[in-house]
């Protein structure tokens, strides 16, 4: 069975990410700490998807970022930099921005990728949810992967692939709710770490919205709304 | 004055580095530890040269990248992989390549530059040099380069700048000689960690026929040869 990497915040675009990729290939799961408010917790749904997906302690790998801590710059991990509420698309990149974060956490995916011979780097990544966030834009996947042909081995044959990079949200449910993706076992909330989600932030807000458009109820929030 | 974040191993290559770019640009200083088994000695060589160049605390970053010890595949990092004696150019890939590191050094890199404004990234890459290894290539620095034009803020603007991409490790010491690069307080080697280099691994040896075709003395190594 062919290897993948799979990046897995522990939220719910790489939660559906992680069920469409075993589907068809053995899943070695990358999660990193880099100092986020809501670290634990997300390790911890990172955690139980592993368990979910039956993906054995060795194909598991915890990356400890914490220097982004000091790198700074962004209201995830910065602080002195409040995460902003309430559901406005941003037109520029939010706070909520990490610099560089996906080229870093891709890299880590594609060394790792390299070293046990997995052909394929899977990522949740998705255009249009993501307005404002540069890398997570169709064009940077596109040279994320020139950059790789390049940068790799000879022998290496390793490629990006992030199947939701067009769809919308809503779309990535429904997806889920057919491939039976544990989305009771995801944390998506910017904020809080526990034990329900803020809903109030713009992470909290695009998730709702998602399930509402898509006609199902989210098992992480109660029938009568906990926001 | 401009900013610039400059990779600084602790060897040659990047305290010339380090040097050129200290002339014209305020310097940002980023260092790895990543399992490498010279780690101790390089990270005293890096704060070594940080006092040289006067870079206040501040603008120094050392990352732990230790998870690197568990996607392992290079010689540096995992003892049970030989790094190679003598002095034999390589055709193919050899052990010590660490998968993708470049890539990964380079997206912290581009982070910080991004987070603290600087407009630089200054990498010791050498073509030539580093025959064999993928992400020393002109073709990979302009590639990561492109990709960084897509994946970082509309508003940042950050270029990786490679000086002696192009250029030999005998012109890269006289340049370093002229711009009074401090050699004496750098570290090369792949197998010791102090106090003497090891002479045999193929970084001590491109390193001494490097100052022999030079014409200079490496400070490193008593004018009798310790090896």
């Amino acid at each position: 069975m062919e290897r993948a990497v799979v990046l897995m915040s522990g939220g719910m675009d790489s939660c559906v990410t992680a069920a469409l990729a075993a589907r068809s290939r053995e899943v070695w799961a990358l999660h990193a700490r880099y100092g986020q408010r809501t670290e634990e917790r997300e390790q911890r749904a990172f955690s139980d998807l592993c368990e979910h997906f039956r993906i054995p302690p060795p194909r598991r790998l915890v990356c400890d970022l914490s220097f982004y801590g000091k790198i700074g710059g962004s209201a995830l991990i910065d602080r002195s930099i409040a995460v902003p509420e309430g559901g406005e698309e941003a037109r520029t990149t939010p706070p909520t921005y990490v610099p560089f974060r996906n080229a870093l956490l891709l890299s880590i995916a594609v060394a790792w990728a390299e070293s046990v011979g997995a052909e394929k780097v899977f990522i949740g990544a998705m255009q249009e949810d993501a307005a404002g966030y540069p890398d997570c834009r169709r064009e940077f996947i596109a040279s994320f992967n020139d950059m790789v042909r390049l940068g790799t081995r000879e022998e290496t044959d390793v490629e990006i692939v992030a199947p939701f990079i067009d769809k919308s949200k809503a779309e990535v449910v429904v997806e889920g709710i057919e491939l039976g993706a544990p989305f009771n076992l995801t944390w998506a909330c910017y904020s809080s770490g526990g034990p329900e989600p803020c809903m109030k932030c713009l992470s909290c807000i695009k998730r709702k919205r998602a399930f509402e458009e898509a006609g199902f109820q989210d098992p992480l929030v109660s029938a009568e709304g906990n926001g």
